[in-house]
């Protein structure tokens, strides 16, 4: 196929996979404008081998089929279709839990499209690329977790992620967590409590006294804690001296993994994307003298474009030749066989 | 049983039961010296009505009949036996799991001994007992979790003792948790790590980045978190500012419930009990100060005794009419039918 050749005519596929499902985006090779989205609300699951490569194809495989049915403009376009240049694909644990991904992908997206141009990424990179795009800075995703991952172009550094108990300090589980704690000392009438937090904890979870068992017997602890995070914002807006506290500290974390991975020279620049920062100003007010105090020399910017999008950027870099973001064992495997 | 209405002569049976087993002590009734003491390894089961009565009554009528044997003098009197005049029973999770016990021991206690003075109480109960006798004052027990008890002899008060995500401030689980979250600062490059703190976990733990994995599938999280609360207090010893000032917080935090539960009148004393104290002076120096800044009134003794002691002395207390500790429907549950 001539087109082949011709990377202005081709396709590419992004796909972003998670916790919460999965997305597909078909879009142009040159530029990457998104033609079409689809969305499975089924995750792929996790076997033996860590996220399993056959769940992901049996969604991703007929989804990109219908994708490049509905993009073609005639019938015998669509039986032969325009041919997909390169594949983007972001996961969540990725780096963790990808080994079969990266064993099976290459073959099977080889098979099924004639695509030789693969990246395989952490969910943290393909959000990077969401936000800022190919340019050196430092990407904050904040949501029930918390993980910084920041790039001069020549490597990836990546801080925090580490999970409840060892970090995501900042993240809406630690704010949540520090809330109901200040909550628990008011109850008990100790230092530090705050009655505010306390009511609405009783509000939301029953008396004081029973937090425990409705906390501890979940195995979605970390996502139950985060639950209360809003009320904290929600707290320290009121003027609640210990809830606004807790932000100004969570916000502190938040800037200290931001510097930990921001590269030193200046242009670098800062995006902070995910839920968390939905909170708005009480968490974005400390947020933003943190970032000032620790990396001047950084600009914070909007988040250009979500994690499907940082897939389709990718995959768009990959079959134009214009990747720039570093390749990384974990974090961005690359796997380039030429033009089938 | 002419015996039964002569204290003196009588005995008392003490009872602590705990997440690593149980332990029986036979004593004199006047003056609560124990005769004999037995211990089973096998905790007492909790199910769907909390802790098992069953389970706990299979352990320990055969416990006190084989106390009571070894402690008669001769054939006829292990035959008949001295009386028992009162049994203390201190449990971990009686306040919240203890309906099943306390609906079920006394009419049990009654028809195998005739016995009908008895006390249920929290294992923190036992503890103060254990501790402080029946005087006014707060003792915190601390070990993988903390939890601080403080009475004036009118009603009790108590701080913290939720658990490793809403507080156990101060705990072996707190002081390991932010020992490790510093290692993790170290291995990011984030402020406030510690190199030697990322050394001794990856010497314990394995290469950092395995942490989560090695955590997170645990069901025994805290005492996996407290398994590290030694190397933070080594770390500080040997002059690490990082691992020196988890302590310090973690001190801070301990007077902060100690605070919260000491009554206020002059002559309070306050008691540290369990297994995180044995720590020393990594942990001690800055709780003492932090102690004396909190509650200057209040004086800091040594534990008399252990939670066993403590439920012997209640047994005994009970048995001659000298019990002065307030009871309380959760933490003292108090059973006084008269003599038989």
């Amino acid at each position: 196929m001539d087109s082949v050749n011709e990377p202005a005519e081709g396709l590419v596929v992004g796909v972003d996979s998670g916790g919460s499902g999965l997305r597909v985006a078909l879009a142009e090779a040159a530029g990457g404008t998104v033609l079409d989205t689809l969305t499975s609300r089924e995750p792929v699951r996790t076997g033996p081998g860590g996220i399993s490569a056959a769940h992901f194809l049996e969604q991703v495989l007929p989804a990109v089929r219908a994708l490049r049915e509905r993009a073609a403009t005639g019938a015998a376009e669509a039986a032969t279709g325009r041919p997909v240049l390169a594949v983007a694909v972001g996961a969540a644990g990725m780096a963790t839990l990808g080994d079969e991904l990266r064993a099976e992908l290459p073959g099977a997206f080889a098979e099924a499209w004639g695509v030789r141009r693969l990246v395989l990424a952490a969910d943290a990179v393909t959000a990077y690329a969401g936000a800022l795009g190919q340019r050196p800075g430092a990407v904050v995703a904040g949501g029930t977790g918390m993980i910084a991952l920041g790039t001069d172009l020549a490597s990836w550094r990546r801080a925090d992620g580490w999970g409840h108990l060892l970090g995501d300090c900042g993240s809406g589980a630690w704010i949540g967590r520090a809330g109901l704690e200040a909550a628990m000392r008011a109850h008990d009438g100790r230092r530090g409590g705050s009655a505010g937090l306390l009511a609405r904890a009783e509000k939301l979870f029953g008396p004081a006294a029973g937090l425990p068992g409705a906390l501890y017997p979940r195995t979605d602890r970390p996502a139950v804690l985060a639950s209360f995070a809003p009320e904290v914002g929600a707290c320290a807006a009121a003027g609640d001296p210990v809830a606004a506290d807790v932000l100004a500290r969570a916000a502190a974390h938040i800037a200290d993994a931001a510097e930990a991975v921001c590269p030193a020279g200046p242009g670098a620049l800062v995006a902070l994307t995910g839920g968390l920062f939905r909170m708005g100003d009480p968490l974005l007010v400390p947020l933003r003298a943190a970032l000032a105090e620790r990396i001047p020399h950084a600009r914070t910017v909007a988040p250009a474009g979500d994690p499907l999008a940082g897939a389709v950027g990718l995959a768009s870099a990959l079959a134009t030749g214009t990747l720039r973001l570093p390749d990384d064992p974990s974090l961005l495997a690359l796997f380039d066989g030429g033009a089938a």
